[in-house]
């Protein structure tokens, strides 16, 4: 043991040399003062606001991230995500990341290097996988829509039969575009075809039907901060048995993921095992307070009922179009193919479509926001989603469009 | 605009076809019962407890990622940022993931395919960057210790000589084995060699001094739940102007960071603008309430004063370690390089270290961890960081362990 120091009178402890405090600090004190965030109300394309009820478990007392009482609380979280979900997998598991990381980790899991994803780029999100897959040496091909558009399965399945994929990216629905994509009939194409398929449901999960199993999706990834209100900072990711099959595969081959904070193969013997009795392997320090969150979020869908929210997203929306059209407004996305969570609204020629975003935040603060890439100055995205699906909000929203319209000289 | 629908009776609000809701869910709603996680004082390696009010501000309004108020909060969390880790850097943000996160966000942005690392080996997390950055397409020169040793710095001068290596990677305080390594002459070396300086400061930052730019640190990574008692969930990055160029000029080249959740160069656009009036560029949801419990913590920090926090892990440690002599137990690291906030104590001949583990746990409610690799069975890892870093939990944590000690029959 060493010896011991005298704490005396001096001001700083005795330091070991090793550890010296310096003689004056070089980077002084920032100040800095109470934080006050403003109260908006988010009817962007996400965050929305968070349930009141997640944001009071942040405050409940950590534990370990190998203390049982955390792998209770992520066993529990992974049974509601998989109600919420429709699936039966057993990898179904929070990322310790925002959605984006359980992208990457679908990614990075499923592609060996020279895989052909076919892409199916309808928004900013098809454009992403692009980038995204290509880092971990996919090949990719493009099957390109205009932006807001929508797959008929004959197009996938022509496009799988002339490229031959490994894997089919599919954006259930395009947070860009606020378009919905049929999925009833793409995992049997991508099946035939001996591709995985593979969905984003960010904005989808819990606020429309999303049915992984019936639909015969491989692997999926979604946020929390969009129909399950909850924070960011934690997201979805599952993967069926076809994807653990290659992803198995990969592994026994000795070919390492390619990223190591998502290597699926590790995070499995730290959050998935067969039996609850086997022992956890540490991997990384998991978000605990982010776990709660998500766990109370998934909760709270599970007590209203997948039916319930599902309806509750589309009664807001139907209401929500209906007090656009009466306010002469126009939705992008044809009806048939619309998100109820997401509606991206025309907007009038004539009309600066930043400053309305602008009069929404600083007068009602209400976030919505504009478009991007293709439809960038062209629509305005709004959300109705989770906590904040409510006709009040879609009363409050649209009347404030009115009123900031009216602001340009404009009186619909 | 689509046609109205009637809302009527029926159980779900009219779908469209390309969403009709199932016939019948195929998976039901778990029982999941209310969440009561136990009060455990973490006295672990990490996560610790966090403050009060680094709990209470997550319970703010969420505003948007791409709100000028969050914004505002993450230009807040920069500056106490650099005032913890003693940088003026301007790259010096919050990652969206755990500490892992932020260090594989140094690995893949300073890491090129080809690239010789020297990883100083001295415990657990040498050979995680051994994994991560072999991953990455470094080839990798260890510098082997024996766990709980540190490095003289003509050993690593030497080594460089020997191998001209492009980085070099140190954990500052080894979480493993408690063990603190001096940095004063690093820096200099690396510059001499031509190499990157990368320090892990996980479990040093606000705990024990830090200074980045005085020993010339390259790029930094850490977490945020160790000694600045915040949640799991965030994690801090720095990057120096060489660390920096090097990014930049892979970037020029067209060659692309094998990463896209964690591509600095995207980040830069998003958190790092060289004046804040510069539009910031959207590249992920940020972990919005994460943040605000981080700058709470570094606030919480700043208030204290570094001096001040250092000062009192070293009090704490030092009366600590008294406390465990009298017990009759030993630390595991020489005094001159001991980490004040994470303690290795060698585990007694004859006596199960695992049950005095579980009998803290389930006895007093206190947590403590087992070591790891070379050290799994001989010590336990007992960490007074942060919030949790107060004589009265080192009284305690003892005198809990006299009792299990006790309770194998041995008493000391």
């Amino acid at each position: 043991m060493g010896k011991r120091r005298s704490m005396g009178k001096r001001r700083f402890a005795s330091f070991p040399e090793t550890m010296a405090p310096p003689s004056a600090l070089s980077v002084a004190k920032p100040e800095v003062g109470q934080f006050d965030p403003p109260k908006r109300l988010l009817c962007g394309p996400g965050p929305g606001n968070a349930h009141p009820r997640v944001h009071a478990v942040m405050a409940l007392p950590q534990v370990g991230h190998m203390d049982a009482a955390f792998l209770r609380c992520a066993e529990e979280l992974k049974s509601l995500l998989r109600y919420a979900w429709q699936t039966e997998n057993p990898f179904t598991i929070p990322v310790s990341g925002t959605g984006s990381a359980a992208w990457e980790a679908a990614v990075a899991n499923l592609t060996s290097p020279g895989d052909k994803h076919l892409v199916l780029v309808n928004g900013y999100f098809g454009h992403r996988h692009c980038d995204m897959a290509s880092r971990y040496g996919a090949e990719i091909v493009r099957l390109d829509k205009p932006w807001g558009g929508v797959y008929a399965p004959e197009e996938v399945d022509k496009a799988c039969a002339e490229h031959k994929p490994d894997l089919i990216w599919v954006a259930h629905a395009e947070t860009s575009t606020g378009a919905c994509q049929p999925m009833e009939e793409l995992g049997a194409i991508a099946k035939k075809h001996g591709a995985l398929l593979v969905a984003d449901t960010v904005t989808s999960i819990g606020g429309i039907p999303v049915l992984l199993d019936e639909w015969g999706v491989d692997a999926c990834y979604a946020g929390g901060q969009k129909c399950l209100s909850c924070p960011p900072g934690i997201a979805p990711l599952t993967l069926g048995d076809r994807a653990l099959e290659k992803m198995t595969a990969r592994n026994e081959k000795g070919e390492k993921v390619a990223n190591w904070y998502l290597d699926m193969n590790m995070i499995k013997a730290y959050l998935v095992t067969n039996d609850f009795g086997t022992p956890r392997v540490y991997h990384h320090t998991a978000p605990i307070s982010m776990a709660y969150a998500f766990r109370e979020a998934l909760k709270i869908l599970a007590e209203e009922g997948l039916e319930n929210s599902w309806a509750r997203h589309r009664e807001t929306a139907e209401f929500f179009w209906d007090e656009l059209t009466r306010a002469g407004l126009e939705c992008h996305v044809p009806y048939e193919n619309r998100l109820p969570s997401l509606t991206t609204v025309k907007i009038p020629q004539g009309v600066d479509g930043g400053k309305v975003v602008t009069h929404l935040r600083e007068k009602f603060q209400i976030e919505i926001a504009g478009g991007l890439g293709e439809l960038n100055g062209k629509v305005w995205r709004i959300g109705m989603m989770g906590y904040n699906s409510r006709k009040e909000n879609a009363l409050l929203v649209t009347n404030a469009l009115k009123d900031a319209l009216q602001d340009q000289g404009l009186a619909p």
